[in-house]
């Protein structure tokens, strides 16, 4: 429950993203052909395609939100953002998956509009490193 | 499991439809306001707005196929091709629902394959009356 | 997807009784200590106490209903019958499984309110064995 | 994960009320009519009705403990708690959760407790503001 | 919900197969290559390795157990079956799905012993085409 | 969410099971005899059987990735170790969780290898106290 670490928040996207990295270089470096594989083709999964970036990576964010996993949906708004999803557009794909997941999805949606007015605030500043979910 | 009921196919779309409505319409009929609210909420949340029907309508599959429920991922299929979404689109929008929620959707992506080629199939035939999930 | 299945419902009070009575019992007669001990806890958990048996049967509805899983929430729509549980007091409770669970319910509340409507119509018939979810 | 955060519990409660009262602020003063609509409704599902407040806020409860969302769950600890539920109502329906929702809903269990313990001791002192899950 | 759909239980085991493999060929033929690469990960991910094959089966059914879908639990049964887990064994690693996963994994678990009981009263007989999930 | 929490994390181990033991021990000196009794069954379901301990612990730890719990991750990541599971053989069964489960098993995947790491690099100091889940 991450409700309450909202002091020191300016670091919260930065950590996020380095953990990530660490974590991924290591699973990434072991001899486990299936887990690399499946990496591979969740990249490969968010490619343009008969679906364009910004739909697929939309797709991705309401996935997370209906099966409420805070990290995958802070991946997916920030790919979102990236891909030009505007602020009004991001809250119509919550909208969504607030009403199929219903109120058990609150929580996150606080945590992922936190982390998307974190992103707004400092989207001058960051580039970002993009890896797995 | 309906895996095995691939006898009588041609009915099942039909079925599913008359269900749908008959049970709706008994329950929209029963005193409960929240019941009731949350019906003409469920409504709303697929208008188009900031995003476009389409766009929303694949939202809707692909979080009902993570959340593995066949009739809300029949809905949204029929509701989709009705949104002009293509063969090709919604097997993209089926990756990323199988890619993200994992093998255990499978067994759902088959029936929605054969639900799929059943409106393919009765395309020119059947009117739907569309509602909730 | 039981969703069509909607043709001699007359029988799917009674056959579904049937299949858990039937499987029930061989289940308790296979030498497993850790299963047989679940299947006594979980009766265990429905007997009155500080909470009296109304309040408990709408507890393993409600929590039947978020988690989605037709034969139980069928199990406890006629314990919460059984116990008093009226018509209005039984949408309320739907109510709060629809808001908590979300839109992915509906399908859900569709059977349960063709289930409960079964019950009401054959009250005065059918004698119920009761055992486990 | 905050199994391990058990140091400076004396502010626990008061954070997570904070962070939850400025993000539904936040949230809500969004333009976004679905997802405001649905914090509208989220807070009818709980008023006295056919069943009473203290029902409905252990429905809540429950249904919360076996989709193991902890904001949810401290959230109606508290509710129930100002809604007169005593610590052996509340274990009753702990147990029912723990039992549907299986072992996998022990962490989120202890982290109840934990909550528990730290509203019985702070009872004198916190007045809170009630919304949203 | 099969749950009563155990007159002519001597097909469900063919009929179960058949449609999985028509559509399994189905899906494959589409040109997607997510889908398709995610069904050959599906299939090595059960390849013996450091870990042999009967070990990684029961791995695969106590997964599909605690997410209760039926197909993929009847799958793993008969994997597991093929592999030479013995019943006791079976039934122990029902035991762990069953505490993992609570009292709502009681209908699956109901459904997984009624398939056993079919596939060791048609041992002698049925070969099977075996394929995802 | 924990992603960022990876500084201090000699400590996290530590923590966690400090944590756990307090809880568990707080739990059970409640008198609800189901709860208790659950507590007991949970603990006998890892027993060595018709399976031994090692194959049980690997179940309930794929178990554990496919519902997501950072603690019961963690608690199974242990007792595997401490059962002789190689870290071969613990990333074939992370690779039978990711690919049942998903997309959205990644963060937790980094999470388990992440506690995994912690526990080898310290695994000539720490005894452990093991109770439930």
């Amino acid at each position: 429950m991450s409700a309450g670490d909202d002091g020191g928040d300016e670091d919260r996207v930065r950590q996020f993203t380095e953990f990530r990295k660490r974590m991924n270089e290591r699973i990434l470096a072991e001899p486990n052909q299936v887990v690399r594989r499946f990496f591979a083709l969740d990249t490969q999964t968010y490619q343009p395609g008969a679906l364009d970036l910004k739909t697929k990576e939309l797709l991705g964010l309401v996935a997370s939100l209906v099966l409420r996993c805070d990290d995958c949906i802070s991946y997916h708004v920030a790919q979102c953002q990236d891909a030009g999803v505007n602020r009004d557009e991001m809250f119509e794909a919550f909208s969504v998956g607030l009403v199929v997941g219903g109120s058990i999805v609150i929580p996150h949606l606080r945590r992922a509009v936190d982390f998307l007015d974190q992103l707004e605030a400092g989207a001058a500043r960051s580039p970002r490193a993009h890896d797995h979910a």
